[in-house]
């Protein structure tokens, strides 16, 4: 398998190899991660932009990490400071970076499609591009630390996507609004684990069941049996669209916590994008507890794995 | 020629053989982007802070670029988050960073010659200061960028100042608010070009025949014959302060297409520093064709530019 | 003396031997910064963030300049984009760089202990913690710099904590609101001198006595005989809290200048932490004065300073 894949915007018609080679090489950089010299010069004279339309902590940080580590030059761009005030297009404040000579550009954007539209468009002039989220579309670097993250738990000498299969995950929460939630469904589903979405009906429509998920509005049958359960961020801003009644609510209906764990399999594990809010989606003991919850290792997968990803991807020339 | 002047403040007072060193030295910078490894060494060890007390998208990241191209390290200063809102003044800002030891400071303000002011003060200091743009004063770096944008259009092999002699440039737009104008008019005319302006009135007043430009207020007479052409930007700001009308009037009467261009010199091309308010100033089929626009051009020759000039001022010692 | 401390989050536990050790390191580090090539290695391939929960211009570019001398990776985190308006806890930012493999996390933040928690929570990552200023209460590294430039300005070429003893130095402005004080306090007493501090009541309470400072509401018998003087900002915040009348007052009552400074002891210093008000704290004439004044020096000394205390931190392995 050679890598081909110009630009990463999504796991929708991600192939089989294509996993199979991101976590090899995702494996292969935590080795590098363990070392004393963190750094490889892979990307060495070459920039990478930030074009962060959409705020972010962890993911722009995990990105400007996987990038310096690499050896690149790092730009940040700040949507408040930008000439979009001016009236500039997304698109020419793209090409302004092209011509710039950048080799990488990572946009995360509300608008579902944005980074699609910058790929095409850059594309002629070499210039790569990652979706670091694109509204309630696709978050493709998650949904793959992701799947390391839970491969690494089953295997951690040899983690592949073969040892997903006729697992059970359970992804609880905001469905509706996560992008997370989706590239995990197209990452789980082509590497043969069986998807199940738990919340609200108002937050996980039923519609789901014809992406391939089973689709529960009660916790317990959802969990029972499960081998990972991945939580997602309720936002206040749910509440305000009375899409749920109130926080307090959620947690009694949806929060885990370690009784509710119980229905699982043995070894179950838990995950979490983050940034969380304790004791809603998930209880502030349950979340320290090193021998459920993989969330810090997801954190600690993401640059791995970002690296991984850039290192495919920056391996082409203009 | 050995280059002397400490900063780059403006272009008013620029002597011919600076222009051709400044050129000389862009094309050579040209030469390093276009090499697989595009870092030299020049400003290892040093820093180069960006003080932008106005925001930037590509002014900005243009200067960060070029000093990390020179192996500077950065520091992005922003306003928000500044001293300035504790009181301090701009001078102690300013000094401040020259007693940390940094070597360069790029600055912008929307007050004209507050980088001259800078600039007398920290002089003593050893530091160089750049106008990243000073109010409707002057922008030297772009200024300088666009006359190797148009030398370079006229002789890629060799572009030097002498190549303008006799050229019949238009600047169409809100000359009166614009500091790229003024820099690009004394440039210009240095370099031996004839310098039009074009534009209504409230924008375009009479004064600037002083400066040795002729002035139109129909666009037609402007571009005849004409072998470059340059588009300002219009501001929203501009309707509010009821210097014209609407901005699809404007585009009627002043806005740059395919059909009004015929009236040019054959080989015409067409400049605009950005950004720029597509089908206002300039239709979207015009901005984008290869055969006319130099637009993407300038920003890449920015980067070179800001490199060639970063390299001439690093040189000094403290 | 070898280096034990994982963490610098305060001064009032400080020993003599650190103190020491400190200053000879940052002695050092003058010397690396006067050199051609200002870079060392020690933390190479490693990332330094700056968590700024406050704004701040100088302390976050200190930080950043020593740690890039250093040779590290810096990261800036903006409280503005940050996930914490998504209802995250500080603790779990902290871990999530902790997560990514961060080395050193300097920390800004209003509350007093926010430092000191994170450290403890991060303690078990080997992640050292930097505490950057925590309200009222410690801003260690101001602390260690002006110590050095005290020092340092007695003997040039053996700074070090004995020189200071029975040394007269005060302290004069808004004590109660200030942690630069109270670190300074901390730092001149462990050495040996003898710290006064001047003030209205409202801003100099009686109860500094007790951590062994002599207070004074007269400016006058506060200066005789001083060897150093420090003046603090005075905020804007202090008159709307009718902690002061007007900042004309607080000048007339308390202000530096050259007449008033003729009672303090020949060679007498002034220094300030900056950012200063011009002509409330101190006159204009005053702060320029290179005869008398530190200012600038603390800022130099700084750098210096802080490349000393992540040099000695840096050297732990996680």
């Amino acid at each position: 398998m050679v890598w081909q894949r110009r630009h990463i915007l999504g796991l929708r018609d991600f192939t089989p190899p294509e996993y199979e080679l991101v976590l090899r090489t995702t494996h292969t950089f935590q080795g590098v991660l363990a070392r004393q010299n963190r750094k490889v010069p892979t990307l060495q004279g070459k920039t990478v932009v930030n074009l962060f339309f959409e705020s972010s902590t962890r993911t722009r940080s995990s990105f400007e990490m996987a990038a310096k580590g690499l050896s690149a030059d790092v730009l940040n761009f700040s949507p408040s400071t930008s000439s979009l005030t001016k009236g500039e297009t997304i698109l020419d404040t793209a090409r302004t970076y092209c011509a710039m000579g950048v080799a990488i550009l990572i946009v995360r954007h509300r608008e579902p499609g944005v980074p699609h539209l910058i790929a095409r468009d850059v594309d002629a002039w070499g210039v790569r591009v990652f979706n670091a989220g694109d509204g309630q579309h696709e978050h493709p670097t998650q949904g793959l630390l992701d799947l390391y993250t839970l491969c690494h738990s089953l295997d951690p000498d040899q983690p592949r996507p073969q040892l997903l299969r006729g697992k059970k995950v359970v992804i609880v929460g905001d469905v509706l609004h996560s992008r997370v939630a989706r590239s995990n469904l197209w990452a789980l589903q082509h590497c043969g684990a069986e998807v199940h979405l738990a919340g609200p009906p108002t937050l996980v429509p039923k519609l789901f069941r014809e992406l391939g998920a089973t689709v529960h509005h009660q916790l317990a049958p959802a969990l029972e049996g499960a081998h990972f359960v991945m939580a997602l961020r309720i936002q206040q801003e749910r509440i305000d669209q009375q899409l749920i009644p109130t926080l307090r609510e959620y947690h009694q209906l949806y929060g885990l916590n370690h009784e509710r764990l119980k229905a699982c399999a043995p070894g179950v594990k838990l995950l979490h994008p983050g940034p969380t809010n304790r004791d809603v989606e998930i209880t502030s003991e349950l979340m320290d507890d090193p021998q459920l919850s993989l969330i810090d290792r997801q954190v600690t997968t993401g640059l791995a794995s970002r690296m991984a990803l850039l290192y495919l991807l920056g391996g082409g020339k203009p």
